[in-house]
């Protein structure tokens, strides 16, 4: 019995693990990737523009929580590697499990049609018009940059944390005055390499929400390391015990000079930055509220003050966005997307999604997970509930996961890794299993 | 009665916290400063060439704990000001006092001579020969680079930290295999700079007796408001009691990759850095022992490894040196001078020392502490013991502050300002009052 053909879409992280899972489970598939190469945001100047690493840039994740559980990093890898060794760390996965043979490089998908029966035809761009039973959509959501949106207009520089290489790279950022939004990661990273006093720049950080800021380290351990959600101890309590120890530890973000969080810790993403609080004390950096308007070179904040500016770095985050979907077909506006488990969407029996979700502490082995599920479905050891069924449980998870965070774009896939993998593996799995045995039995009769 | 007249050799910090206090208490005085303006090490690219401060530089004291007791820092300052901040805040002592006029700028002293009949002549560098009753001494001690003394001799660039301003200045240290020697404020900050990611450096820092880090923070507060020894608990146990904490919040050493130091925690000044750890646990840093020697442009390490470098620089402090004394009369060889409260040289009553010893946590309320004494003395209200006593004190404190420590030159001078606070004002300055009123009694009767 054959099964059905399958097309991934992407080679970044998700779509190269999600192909490892195919090959492991002897799927037929063929994986459609744009660039010339494989690691997608992780591939350092991406030639197809979908990378938004900085020269500096070293994963906020730590090896131990990083590593693919079927293939940890090098012994010799340093606690938090340098994206030059993640993309060598992804393109040894690649090799060790002979992945590159089933990617067509240089060769996205510019077009996805659904076929009226059943089935995809995906225009592609060397290889004309092709047919797929499913289609896996791996094509990542950290490469379409959001801006800020304000009225206005600045006249200075206006640029995007994903266009930014370093202080000298795309544009001189030296003896310049800067104002960066947002307080994210990258925001931070950012901030705090341009606002070195040799650099000579006067450097301002918006933020609206403000942010909890959290350490790379403690106790001479990845901080992460420590991270380790129960599936056994209400989330919520779990929650309130770092609410009270956050402070204990890193303290309160108006120790540093940020404006008050609009929200209890771990009620948004906090951002990790062992040097941002150290910049704010010292004050080489300077942080400000929301802005109101855009006026000329001028901005004027919430606050009622105003100053001058050469330069505007939007760092807020990315859209996800499907460029080769009809966006009547499937979209995300405000990045929404309904999924079940954060795969399946309601209504298409089809297609799956895999790496879209905000998973804190750890991405590779969050995505794994997810491919093992998809792996399983395509091979009929797992079918999905009804929808009506998907439909309910969205919501629940949905509210698990996020009810408690400011409701923001940025917020809507956000999921804790440790409850999603308990999750699948103990419950969704089987659960899947179980359906998908008794579908075939009712066949069978 | 008209007292002695007084010169002061020196308008930093020391110098002029000195000329501060004599103003207070009414004694004649003139400071030399060889530079054109007053602020010493702190007065960034000092054209005496006595400032080793670089760009980046903030101080490593929070404003809280530095201070002056009569003089706060400014409201709006951050917690660890830039050395341009500093520099303003004593310009704004300086003018605060009107100690300006005192001060003979650009008029440093060249030679002092003790004269026969008491008394020093001080050939200066503007106006000739001058003739005053008491010396004060306050030229500082972070000024004359100590470097790394290792067999063999290294062909590429050989630096201080002293010369270090920024990675363009005075070299331009971009795209280079660099080695750091020494590990302690000047070092870590230096690394730290020259290792980001967009400098395209390659660094090694090398440490012969590792250090602590000991970070800026602690639970969102400068770390040093926690720093207060008590002079009512024995020092040893509170030495014990760091020695648990530190491990259970900044770690251990080698959780970094740095070698394991020969010493426990604060056997040895600690290095205060943030960022420190950050680099070498993201592998922009690496770590070495001690050297064994140099070859060529090859540094031979004591581990039996080896490498090529562009550049070395030595981050290895400073020596005491007295240029305008006969080092017969008056030197530091490897930095040891015996001073009696680390003010009165034994067998002079006619010079006295300020500023000469490296004070934990904080350095100006220490000078002010010695220039309290120094002026009660001038003005008859205090008298040091017989040399006897003297000398025998000495041993006894140097015992109490540094035989817990590793012995080496930077250890020298190492003390505790607060119990050295607590002696002076409790003990020292009423003990020598009493002999001085003793004295006055005896000459009277």
């Amino acid at each position: 019995m054959s099964g059905p053909t399958v097309a991934v879409i992407g080679a970044g992280i998700s779509g190269l693990t999600m192909s490892k899972m195919l090959a492991d489970y002897g799927v037929e598939f063929a994986t459609f990737e744009s660039s010339d190469r494989v690691g997608g945001n992780w591939a350092f100047g991406n030639p197809n523009g979908h990378s938004s690493a900085y020269r500096s840039l070293h994963i906020d994740t730590s090896k131990h929580q990083l590593s693919f559980k079927d293939f940890p990093m090098p012994e010799e890898y340093p606690d938090f590697p340098h994206h030059t060794q993640v993309k060598e760390y992804l393109d040894s996965y690649a090799d060790a499990f002979d992945i590159r043979r089933k990617i067509e490089f240089e060769n996205g998908v510019v077009h996805a049609q659904r076929h009226p029966d059943g089935g995809w035809e995906l225009e592609t761009e060397r290889t004309g018009t092709r047919r797929f039973d499913v289609l896996l959509v791996a094509n990542g959501h950290h490469w379409d940059p959001r801006f800020a949106d304000k009225p206005g207009e600045f006249t200075g520089l206006t640029m995007h944390s994903h266009a930014y290489i370093d202080p000298r790279t795309p544009y001189d950022l030296t003896g310049k005055r800067i104002l960066i939004i947002g307080l994210g990661n990258s925001a931070a990273d950012i901030a705090v390499e341009l606002s070195s006093k040799t650099l000579d720049n006067e450097v301002v950080i918006s933020t609206r929400s403000s942010a909890w800021i959290v350490p790379k380290y403690f106790a001479g351990k990845p901080a992460d390391k420590y991270y380790k959600t129960s599936p056994h101890i209400p989330f919520a309590w779990q929650r309130k015990f770092v609410q009270i120890m956050q402070p204990m530890t890193a303290g309160r973000p108006e120790d540093y000079g940020l404006p008050t969080p609009n929200h209890k810790f771990f009620e948004a993403h906090p951002t990790q930055s062992v040097e941002l609080p150290l910049r704010l004390g010292s004050g080489d950096l300077r942080a400000k509220g929301d802005i109101e308007r855009f006026d000329a070179d001028t901005v004027h904040f919430a606050d009622g003050t105003s100053q001058d500016f050469d330069v505007v770095i939007h760092a807020t985050g990315y859209n996800i966005t499907f460029p080769f979907f009809d966006e009547d077909l499937i979209s995300a506006p405000e990045n929404h997307i309904r999924l079940y488990k954060r795969i399946f969407k309601p209504g298409f029996d089809d297609v799956a999604f895999i790496g879209f979700a905000q998973s804190t502490p750890t991405l590779f082995p969050f995505v794994e997970c997810q491919t093992r599920l998809v792996a399983a479905w395509l091979v009929g050891r797992y079918a999905p509930p009804s929808e009506a069924e998907m439909e309910r449980v969205i919501d629940e998870d949905q509210h698990k996961y996020t009810a408690h965070m400011v409701q923001r774009p940025r917020h809507t896939q956000q999921l804790d890794y440790f409850l999603y993998e308990y999750d699948l593996r103990t419950r969704e799995i089987p659960a899947g299993q179980a359906r998908a045995a008794s579908a075939a039995s009712a066949v069978a009769r």
